[in-house]
């Protein structure tokens, strides 16, 4: 621990608080370690060195995990012993545990994530009429935002719990470099006002998938439709939907932060690693597959695009063209007229967000395309059932 | 197995497929066993006498789980092996290894579930303007259905998976007999518009909660908040959601049956079986606690009341003298202008069950009262935050 003189609300006995990690590691009757202490350092080389002599350790620590997680799995597959971090990612709701010993062969793959309640929490004020400045407030005076919010704002937070779960999930190595992410600070009032007229809900939203062998695994606000489950998830609640040929889509919702929660889950991780300590069945083997990384912008998705025109005849004729020469084609149209124009709010059939891209490139050379586009994915689809627009 | 000769899509090995049971309890190659035959017998004793010679059992049999469990779980602890029974609950959304293995120190106190695929199907069908035959025969035609539907729109099925979550979320011995349960026969057009019109649902909703230590257990059709996590549930789907005061709540979601989905449970729990095997750390210990039933009537909970009244000065106020006269308050009123008289949604704040039907009685005496009423229990509390009426 880091200081043991510290005041606690709670009466230790005495001898059980010590900042000797290696009396830890050396004690016979300790049978696994809960490593709570949070950070890299020391934390992981304490955590490095008990998996070495043997000793099965639980963490809570997600940014330990995300950043050093093939080294920690490595060295407890070595040492044969178990690591278990259920807590490091939206700790209660038992993720980790259900993607390894409950869907052992369902083959999922594709996992989606409300996986940070801050940004989650500021969506749902939005959604209420609130202003990104005021619900952050309102966030901060709750205690679901830090004083400095960028970890969560930015997505970063939310990029690191994807990468756990991307590595569980698809049994590959899968670290925070490899998470494209972006976060809610450019969400805004239009966005709401989009979401509502299309029937929509804007998500801060983790989306890992293997497609044809190759991983893509990225966070970005989207728009998310009333009837997925993940509209479903207001406040400070995670949920993270797991996808797969067995088991079409499991949904797991709940708190995923809190003190009590956080503990429940390292509780329940220790009480599991005694619960399978001599089998020799270890279920370390996190990272046995090589998954190559899907080229950025490949990656297929429904999309929502918002475009502002002036009032000229043919503009929309313009946009459609650009689109469709990029084979990019509209699944919905809402034009609303405003002073000397229009507001475009266009959602896209499934296509690759390159071509997407290019497409808006092109179009926002047009003389009446006044402000520059919002891009959004969509989420509409379920493990089977392809809701599609009418 | 029934019978060998069955014609099957697949080749097995020779010797493979046996009726001989004795065979595959005395074949100390096999580690463990799992019965997908359905029924109460052969297969209750087939597993009993399994597990008394000390094979551990993995079984999808909800019927033998729910009637039998407490002798099951029995011999499996005598004999000190292990049962495991996910796909007898809800196929394959892991809700029992989470109850079990994840929730270990939450303390669960209530379980709400939808967990009859048939019946949700019928009732979102419903919400989009389908008759209950139609939708029932829309349930038949896509194979959601029997041809006899009766198990399922009976709320039988549905309490005999409440029955087995009730057992292990609280410890305690919970037989079909136990559960207080009605069906969805009854829900009709009238129903599914005072839902709309009060941004509720209706669901067929299976709760089961401990309040001063003792146990109540039912399913009924209720009228549950569009907020709530349930309410986001439609189609054939599942959901359990979990009350502990860990966690606050989690929700698990999938689908709620299907082969290859029940398949995939029964092979997650032989893993898990195997995972554990040498611990002597059994968790059969499901049945430690001796809770007494609440009286019939007396939970408390919003509910939803509807009446057809004629139309007099002062009958609202006759009938809410009598909610109050029974200390029944009420939350939300709607009243419609109809033919001779006027229709009344009621939303009472929570209140004993009894209170209510006692208060009903009283008003159904009233000449103004046309029809009789109609109470559904209301589904609006979260684990921790209580909604409230406006």
């Amino acid at each position: 621990m880091r200081d043991p003189e510290k005041e606690r609300d709670f009466q230790p006995e005495p001898g059980v608080l010590t900042t000797d990690a290696a009396a830890i590691r050396d004690d016979p009757s300790i049978g696994v370690v809960a490593e709570v202490m949070g950070g890299i350092e020391p934390a992981g080389s304490y955590v490095l060195d008990l998996l070495a002599s043997g000793k099965p350790v639980v963490t809570a620590n997600k940014q330990l995990v995300a950043r050093r997680g093939a080294e920690l799995f490595a060295a407890a597959a070595d040492a044969g012993v178990q690591l278990r971090f259920e807590a490091s990612v939206c700790a209660a709701i038992p993720v980790i545990k259900v993607l390894r010993e409950a869907l052992v062969v369902t083959n999922v793959h594709r996992v989606l994530g409300i996986v940070n309640g801050t940004t989650n929490f500021i969506l749902t004020e939005m959604e209420g009429g609130a202003s990104y400045d005021e619900a952050l407030a309102e966030a901060q005076r709750r205690g679901f935002a830090e004083a400095d919010p960028t970890d969560d704002v930015s997505g970063a937070d939310a990029a690191a719990k994807m990468a756990i779960l991307a590595t569980v999930a698809f049994g590959s190595r899968v670290g925070l470099d490899d998470v494209d992410y972006s976060g809610i600070e450019s969400v805004g009032p239009l966005h709401m006002a989009a979401a509502r007229q299309l029937e929509m809900v804007v998500r801060l939203v983790g989306a890992a998938t293997v497609i044809d062998g190759m991983l893509d695994v990225h966070v970005r606000p989207a728009l998310v439709d009333r009837h997925h489950p993940l509209a479903a998830v207001e406040g400070a609640f995670n949920a993270v939907m797991l996808q797969g040929d067995a088991i079409r889509e499991i949904t797991l919702e709940g708190p995923g932060a809190g003190g009590v929660e956080t503990a429940s889950a390292v509780v329940a991780d220790m009480v599991s690693v005694i619960g399978t300590a001599q089998t020799g069945f270890l279920q370390n083997d996190a990272c046995w597959r090589e998954l190559e990384r899907l080229p950025r912008g490949e990656l297929r998705s429904p999309c929502y695009v918002h475009l502002e025109v002036g009032d000229r005849p043919g503009v929309l004729a313009d946009v459609a063209r650009r689109l469709a020469a990029h084979e990019v084609s509209v699944a919905r149209l809402i034009q609303t007229p405003v002073e000397g124009g229009a507001t475009l709010h266009l959602v896209l059939h499934e296509a690759p967000r390159r071509a997407v891209e290019v497409a808006l490139s092109e179009i926002v050379q047009l003389p009446e395309v006044h402000a520059p586009p919002s891009l959004l994915p969509v989420i509409s689809d379920r493990g089977v059932v392809e809701l599609g627009w009418a």
